[in-house]
């Protein structure tokens, strides 16, 4: 009698995409040996989570690395439960593809060998980005990538010793860190290289949420680079900007984001893509095509320009891992389309999420004629504490069709974000969301959701009912010396609370029509009207238009969405 | 010099979709006249946060009546705010099609009149259906439809005089009633006549909710309607149902749905349809040209099915009054679609939605080839204290397209809803959905958000690689004395600390690789497993399968999904 030989798929990388490969193969195929070779002494570690440990969200350690039942996925439940070999703190230190060999180091004995696979799944993940400069070696620089720095930053958080620390780099892991930092009662300033935090972000939005983490206590550098790490017997004392300044601190993290950890791929003479991610198709199938590759270290495609990205995110990791597993056990049956690129992040009482394109993206890929708007408003009613959102939609103003769209706020952006990521997976124009149907009650929106709002401003602006104008734009004029007309359309007690202090003319939406003399004679005149979120001044900008101005502009998002100081 | 006559455009209804409409009607035509007439005395009344004000979610009246900004929408804020004229407390007592007037009075006054038309909006909405039996003028018994319900409860959670209410009827407004007066401190219950509550869900959804319901305290009747109000001296007593048994209370609630109200339209002779509603076509407009309707007053389509429905929600009603209020003002511009007739409500920490077909509507309407799939599993991670969702969703088994989901328990059921809402939009597959890029970060999902982990189960079912079964098909099985061998996957503790009762042998599946031996000889022998949610569930049938057993079925959504008692 002969035996089926069994097949052997060989995982590298024991983190999301990796186990989720093993466990899709296990499903479908029982018979098969899979074994996952991990390099770091814990498996599945749920390293989305390390910001909330370290910021004291929970206290239980294991709850990282554990079911939702809280057994710990060890190699013992691994084989228990999937009938998989999950061995630790084992390195693979070369892929040999003539032989279908990995060879590998157990890290803890120095043993190494090598084992023979039928299908390899690489999912090797990234490593953080470190800057190039002097003094990257002395204690207290860490990043927050890995558990063992999830356990470095959590006991600082117990010690209380640290006073005063920076984060390097303002991205999505940065901000996340620097809100677990401050609940840790650290002082915390964000330096960042670029004009903004949150590059996912255009500058306005990216604005709103760094206002917001420096109403939290939190200080935010933008435009400046840091130039050195500065210490004293080994130790961290401060760090050197590019201005010249020096700030003191005792911890600095590093979270100027990450690089796909290819080594290994490349070794093994895999094809790498301009990202620096390995190159799959839609398979999630390298170069060698009994190799598969996904997570962080592979490039993936974007639906919305055909073009590859790098997308370090946890939920395509475990997707591609899906698919991966399936087509390593059973043939290239599934296929992977790609991403939109969809994130979201929580920052103290501020989510900030976006999906496809920022104009500021879409603007660097020679889109020439986009059309954004931006809308503020609760995310429900007032009786129900509604809460603040800010969006930005981004269309293409040819076919009408959502690019993109970003969110910020203290509401609820999650929503906001997922309706915006199955649209743009629709393939949906403008016309065809206005009267889209979604779950309305107060607990949960508007009547007319905050999303579909959007985009009825969007119609209105491509039927040319309403001329809107950024505050970007209506700040530049103001810095150019150019003296527009601008109409503040509330009530004199809110001007009272909050006003924008820029020259404006408080006449009430309520009051126009009989105060129209107050308004400048010349009706060539430029006048940008706004409120707190501009739909009175929508209002009024209809009204003055139907009364011979001619030339009436609406500032989208009114006093909520201004990115800029206020004089109150 | 000839002044160009100014149109008029009169709407009756001032409520949700009559005034959006006006305010729309407005933005495109500065100089039309425009009027509504309004029966009640208040205008633009929040209906749906009726519920929340009697509850004590907030205090102030006013709230809903407001802007957001606090100015009350009365007469003078719709002349001055929006140049509309609102007449409240006036009804229209005739449409006169020939003459293209409305006659009206005055409710306060007595003071009748007509007003001539260029175009009409008919905006009357819906009347509460009251039952056909004894008793119903008692005092004591209401409805919360109006303002002045919505006053009345208020004050009976301020006098604290009442200690025992029903509430007829299970439906959304019901089951939010109850909740707004057990908050109140009310002895409650809920009397429905068919046999769950809440019907826009299927039976197993409904009863997860009528358990959450339960537990709060409120008493549940349900396959029992009443048959009698009992009263004396003119005040409600007590109740009577189908099966002769009598419930004292002092107050009562009737929620058992609404009717449109069409009596206005019908005398007028426009067509009505066989839902009862105002028949409109996709420009809102009615049998007549020059009359449009919009709200709860008129019947929809239905996207999905091709077929009229009433459709009696909030959100649609102000969308219907936005393209009713262009067309009527400039011509017959824009289209309404129709509705997928997505809902949700809140009742105490559980949230219930639904978009598109439930499994029963779609039998009904003979579908021949529909698949289900039920799926339970936190919203977020346990570390970021997750809530239990469970969905059902409902496809197209030939085309794998999506027919609807509904989605109950105390997570976000919001998001679930929004993004089921946009892939029936969007006549989304199976297949499409697979791998669709929803934001995730751990405060606000999963790493595989729930919704796509409903798509994967709902794949693996298509595909032949999960047999499930549903808990109301186990049941019978049981009660039919039918005995399958039941396989609890969980751990010891689990069963210790909950479990169902039914019979089951316990193997948890970590376990399961080396007790194959006590499980039955007969390898046709039908096996039903599951755990709390049925993902080890699924795990084990899958490891039995491997081992040769071939009737091997998974119970869908595990625990969580069981509607029935549990033994602890």
């Amino acid at each position: 009698m002969i035996m089926a030989q069994k097949k052997r798929i060989i995982v590298i990388g024991g983190s999301a995409a990796g186990p989720k490969a093993a466990a899709k193969a296990r499903r479908l195929d029982y018979d098969a040996d899979i074994v996952i070779l991990q390099k770091d002494p814990d498996l599945s570690m749920a390293s989305c989570g390390y910001p909330y440990y370290v910021g004291g969200y929970f206290d239980d350690r294991n709850m990282l690395l554990c079911t939702a039942t809280g057994v710990t996925r060890d190699p013992v439940f691994y084989l228990n439960a999937k009938g998989i070999e999950a061995r630790t703190n084992t390195e693979v230190t070369a892929i040999d593809r003539k032989n279908k060999t990995v060879a590998y180091t157990n890290l803890l004995t120095g043993e190494a060998g090598t084992l023979e696979y039928d299908k390899l799944i690489i999912a090797t993940g990234a490593v953080p980005r470190i800057p190039p400069i002097p003094g990257t070696d002395f204690e207290g620089i860490t990043t927050l990538q890995s558990m063992k720095d999830a356990d470095f930053l959590r006991g600082v958080r117990e010690e209380q010793k640290i006073k005063k620390a920076v984060i390097i780099g303002g991205g999505l892991i940065g901000i996340e860190t620097c809100e677990a930092l401050q609940l840790a009662g650290i002082d915390i300033t964000v330096v960042e290289l670029l004009p903004q935090l949150l590059t996912f972000l255009d500058w306005e939005l990216a604005k709103l949420v760094e206002n917001h983490v420096r109403s939290k206590g939190a200080n935010v550098i933008t435009d400046n680079g840091i130039v050195e790490f500065q210490g004293e017997d080994g130790r961290l004392t401060g760090i050197k900007l590019q201005n010249g300044a020096e700030l003191p601190c005792e911890l600095a993290v590093v979270a100027i984001g990450v690089i796909p950890n290819t080594r290994l791929a490349r070794e093994a003479g895999l094809k790498a893509g301009e990202t620096g991610g390995i190159e799959v198709n839609e398979y999630m199938q390298t170069s060698d095509p009994d190799i598969y590759a996904v997570g962080d270290c592979v490039e993936s495609y974007n639906i919305i320009t055909g073009r590859k990205v790098h997308a370090p995110f946890g939920d395509l990791a475990n997707l591609q891992g899906r698919v991966a597993g399936e087509n390593a056990a059973s043939g290239n049956n599934v296929t992977f389309p790609g991403t939109i690129q969809t994130g979201i992040c929580k920052v103290f009482d501020f989510s900030a999420g976006s999906t496809g394109l920022s104009e500021t993206v879409a603007g660097k890929l020679d889109y020439d004629d986009i059309i954004t708007v931006i809308n503020a408003s609760p995310d429900k009613p007032g009786f129900m504490e509604g809460e603040l959102l800010v969006t930005k939609m981004v269309a293409d103003r040819k076919t009408g069709k959502v690019l993109g769209a970003q969110c910020v706020g203290p509401g609820d952006v999650s929503r906001q974000i997922s309706q915006w990521a199955m649209a743009i997976k629709g393939d949906f124009t403008v016309e065809d969301l206005v009267n889209a149907d979604l779950p309305y009650a107060p607990p949960f929106s508007l009547a007319i959701d905050h999303f579909i709002a959007t985009v009825h401003i969007m119609q209105n602006k491509m039927k040319g009912r309403m001329n809107g104008i950024s505050a970007i734009e209506v700040k530049k004029k103001l810095d150019n010396n150019k003296t527009p007309f601008i109409l503040d359309t509330r009530g004199p007690d809110e001007y009272e609370e909050m006003r924008l202090g820029i020259g404006e003319t408080v006449i009430p939406l309520g009051a126009l029509r009989k105060r129209l003399n107050e308004l400048p004679e010349d009706k060539d005149k430029e006048i940008i009207c706004f409120c707190k979120i501009s739909l009175r001044g929508y209002e009024s900008a209809l009204v003055l238009e139907a009364n011979g101005w001619k030339n009436v502009k609406v500032m989208e998002g009114g006093i909520m969405a201004w990115p800029y100081g206020r004089e109150k």
